[in-house]
Parts: structure tokens; C-alpha cells; sequence
């Protein structure tokens, strides 16, 4: 293969790659903002500036794509937290505690939620999102185990984490329909004290 | 009036109120099995056996439906929850937990979830979704701190009832794709003894 090919090529890979980051970030705003009915491939490509035909060539389905988008925003998004705790196990579980919530009341959780609510009656739809639902939810269970210093050997430690992890995505859910931030917080001020005393 | 008149009167009172509750019953079940785009008045009425005429002389609009049917429903569980412990404040914590976490897995749960969900991207119902979500919100809460003998005059304990009925909604949400039920009673046992705790 001559040298201008290759040089070709790369550059070829990037642009392939941002498009397809585009069409996933794309996704996942407008499942947050139009629901799972509102969102197909066509407006995804749209907002994300790219030809339907484009978008077809990434993901041949929407089922692709929208499950595609799911998992690289939640992927994202830990990296995000874990690099706001570059020292793994943090000083302060509260913040620990504030962050896991932080992540269940912005758009990639209501994509979610959209996501979830329309697999639960589309059966194309519903064994991808139940994998991709438990491989999110075993990351984010690490996650959290690891910044909050939990000892999973204690008897409870396992099911106090899993609990909170309930408790954030029910938070998430409370703030669908209305700007739910001064009572959470509140909520969550008293509820970082209460796992900051079971983890002691 | 004749008392032929009164006597045909109060029949067809009755049945009247019986018409609305099979379509309020039946709408709950269709929403939790087909979700918001599979639910329309038709389809509610062929499932509780009425006609679409009748159906739409009780519920005009779909919008009065649905809320009506979440509404009806909560209120039966409601009564249904209170009657469980009927001395009021429970000796058993962890029963009064188990049987809160218990209403936000069944069928009502899915369809208030598949109703926020379709409040969250259609105008005509967000507000009328938002204002009965805290009307049903703030009597849960009062049945949680009732039942859970809880003092909110004590600082933090509101917020913990608050938080707790936060993790019964994410538990919930964890049982939409998926029969979650051996995992939902470990986190319930754990967490009933970390509210019996806090609360104590």
C-alpha cells in the first residue's frame, strides 16, 4: 500500500469515528427530549448534521443505534466520575454520594428511562436493553462500591450500596416531571449520613 | 317525582359507577401492558366491555382517562395499605417497608411510570400528570410516616421517610424488564434494618 493511502486512511478513521460520536450523542438528547416515539434514525442524523444515509451505514437499525447511544453516554459518564476521584476510595462519601446522584438527573438518565419504558413493550427492543441495563448497572454498582471505600465482605455492605443505587435512580425519576433540586438535596444530605454511619 | 322514577333512579346510579370503575380498572391495565402509545379509549373500552360511546361519555378525553384511572387506583392501594395495619403505627417496621416497596412493583406502578413518562414529552398531560403525581406523592408520604411511626418533628426524619420512598420507586423501575424480586428482598431486608435505625 503506497503512502498517500495510508495517509488517507487516517484521517478517513477519525472523521468516521466523529461522525459516529456525533449520531450517538445526538441519540441520546433527543431520547431525552422527544421520547423513544419521537426519536427515530432520521431526526437522530438530522440534529447530529448527518445524511440518513450516513447514519444507516453506523447502525443499520434504530434498535443499534439508540442501545449503541445508551451505553457510550453511560461509559462516559463513568470515566467522568471516576476521574473526580482520581485517588479511587474518597476522603468524603458525601461528595462520593452527591456525584452517584448527579448522574441519575441529567438527560443520559432520562434517555434511559425513555429507553427502558419503551423496551418494556417492544420485544425487539427489550433483550438488548435488559443486557445492556444489567452490564450499566453491575459498572455503576462497581463504581460506587470502589469510591465509597465499601467492604462487600461485611454482611450488608452489598445490599446497603445496591439500596443507595435504588434510591439514586428513584431520585432520577422524581425529577422527570419537575425541578425536583431543593428536596433532593435534602434528601440526599440526610441520606449521605446515614451510609456514611452503615459503611463505618 | 314518581316513585317508579326513584326506584329506576338508584340502578342505574349504580351502574353507572360501576361503567367507570371497570374503565378506570382497565385503563391502568392497559397502560401498564401496552404503555401511552398503545393506549387509546377504544382499546380501554373493548377491554372492559363498554361502549365507546359510554366511555367517552364518563372520560371526554383520553388526557381524563388515564390521570383518572392512576388517580382511582392509587387511592385503592392507598386504602388498601392502611388497611393492612389498621392499628395505625405498625410494631413491625419491616412489614410496613416490604409492603411500601410492594405497591411500587405491580401493575399500578408501571402504569404511573408509562403516564410520567408520556407527561414528560406531551404538554396536554404534563400538568395535569405533574399535579396529580404530588397529590399522590404527598399521601404516600403521610401513610410512610404513619405507619412507620416516624417523628418528623426530629431533624432529618422527614428527609429519611423522603429518601426511603425514593429507593421503593428505583426498586420499581429495577423490576420493569426483568422479575428483580430475589435481589429486591435483600435490599429490603438490609435497608428495613438501616430505617429501623435511623428511626429509633
Amino acid at each position: 500500500m503506497s503512502t498517500t493511502a495510508e495517509r488517507d486512511r487516517a484521517p478517513k478513521q477519525d472523521r468516521s469515528r466523529a461522525t459516529r460520536q456525533r449520531l450517538l450523542e445526538a441519540a441520546v438528547a433527543c431520547l431525552a427530549e422527544h421520547g423513544w416515539a419521537g426519536s427515530t434514525v432520521s431526526v437522530v442524523a438530522e440534529h447530529a448534521g448527518v445524511s440518513r444515509g450516513a447514519a444507516q451505514h453506523h447502525f443499520p437499525t434504530r434498535e443499534d443505534l439508540f442501545t449503541a447511544a445508551v451505553e457510550y453516554v453511560a461509559e462516559e459518564r463513568s470515566t467522568a466520575l471516576r476521574e473526580l476521584f482520581p485517588g479511587g476510595a474518597a476522603d468524603d462519601r458525601r461528595a462520593v454520594v452527591a456525584a452517584i446522584v448527579g448522574l441519575c438527573t441529567g438527560p443520559l438518565f432520562r434517555a434511559a428511562l425513555h429507553l427502558w419504558v419503551a423496551a418494556s413493550n417492544e420485544d425487539q427492543l427489550r433483550a438488548r436493553v435488559t443486557e445492556l441495563e444489567a452490564r450499566v448497572g453491575r459498572e455503576t454498582h462497581r463504581i460506587a462500591v470502589e469510591l465509597l471505600g465499601a467492604d462487600e465482605r461485611r454482611p450488608g455492605v452489598r445490599e446497603t450500596v445496591q439500596g443507595f443505587l435504588d434510591m439514586a435512580r428513584g431520585l432520577g425519576l422524581a425529577n422527570l416531571l419537575t425541578d425536583d433540586t431543593a428536596r433532593r438535596d435534602r434528601v440526599v444530605a440526610q441520606w449521605a449520613d446515614l451510609l456514611e454511619r452503615a459503611l463505618a
